[in-house]
């Protein structure tokens, strides 16, 4: 709420990372602190590599507006090999995306006219009075629109295509922004090629709401049960 | 695997926030970054304010040793205010620490002699024979050995003293090693002071094994019910 979607800012600090020339393997682990506002017009991205090792490079990046450095981020990139491998969260038991309706877009926030999403359950419904026994969850079909194929760069901003928790759990509109926001990629780039532009099937849930700050805690899932990723960010909120 | 205990290494790279003249607030959000080994001996830790607002201040912290950057960190502080606040996530059912044995510490792994662990479920049991439907979960009581007031240094700490989730899942040894780990604060330092040097309750859980990569979801308990941290991280495993 105070600049663009956050999710594309990820995206962009991500790819600075996934454009540099000397870049090594692919994308394992990505954080963004979120500064301060962003306005719209031209911005400078910095991406460093910290330190290159066999198998894993560290990344520093920056995006700076005028003087001000308005988010910094980390990145892990990897090569990974073929190893022993087990899943262990569960795919989330619910009817096919042509099933669900498309949610309505918010005026509001105009990013959500960039997603296609039907939510199975935790859709934001801000005209209903609050129910003081909600939880946070929800679950959702999503993807771009229009359609792109998946890559690194669109799931991270899918990540955080989740309305804020805090609006699920308690339907009153409030000020609110993600300070910190991480996503730990769970496949590579030939496993997002497969998928295509195909929904993805996202889930998220807050553990706890105190005094300014609520959790989030997501997973973002292919259609065939495969795990793509999985988020976790921290956001302010002001009442 | 590569050097001292992780959890102690996140902990010198907050410290060098919280010691800083400049920090304002207390930390909300910490992500490090584990880019190589670290030897015993001397490192050079520098902490530098990225940006300062009103009410959040956001950190960018490097450990180097000798030429070499060994870990990148990002911390955000914030002052909090009070707010609407509510718990979502579930204190687990569990007996208290007094009813419960003490893990063994293990000689290969020397830190393990600094906490007082007392396991619930999903302990480490090297030499049984792997389970295939054993899950990852870890839920136990641990403090410092010997005790010492709980602070967000030792929280930071205590919140990757978890064993990894592999051994747990699948008992066998083999090379790991973190690679990205963050931590989020929902705990102010009045509260930490409260609690005091009594044991927390710690628990764990992976998502997903997958071609040499792991992560971790973790939360952090007072005996009381309250919800000190939740914590996530992204393990390197060989084989």
């Amino acid at each position: 709420m105070v600049g663009p979607f956050g999710g594309v800012i990820a995206a962009k600090l991500l790819n600075a990372v996934l454009l540099h020339p000397a870049r090594l393997g692919e994308p394992i682990a990505f954080t963004v602190n979120y500064a301060g506002p962003i306005a719209d017009g031209e911005f400078e991205l910095e991406a460093k590599p910290a330190r290159t090792n066999r198998s894993t490079q560290h990344w520093v990046v920056e995006l700076r507006q005028g003087q001000e450095t308005a988010a910094t981020a980390t990145a892990v990139c990897a090569a990974r090999r073929e190893t022993w491998s087990a899943l262990e969260a569960r795919f989330p038991e619910v009817p096919p995306p042509d099933a669900l309706p498309r949610h309505p877009t918010l005026g509001r926030a105009v990013w959500t006219e960039r997603y296609d999403m039907r939510f199975v359950r935790g859709a934001l419904e801000l005209s209903s009075p609050p129910a003081p026994d909600q939880d946070s969850v929800s679950t959702l079909w999503v993807r771009d629109e229009p359609p792109r194929p998946l890559d690194f760069v669109s799931l991270v901003a899918i990540s955080d295509s989740f309305f804020p928790r805090i609006f699920v759990r308690r339907p009153v509109w409030a000020p609110i922004g993600t300070v910190s926001y991480t996503t730990y990629f769970h496949a590579d780039s030939a496993m997002l090629a497969a998928h295509g532009d195909a929904h993805v099937l996202a889930t998220a849930r807050a553990n706890q709401f105190r005094n300014g700050y609520f959790d989030q805690a997501a997973e973002v899932w292919a259609r065939d049960g495969t795990l793509l990723a999985t988020s976790h960010q921290i956001v302010y909120y002001k009442e």
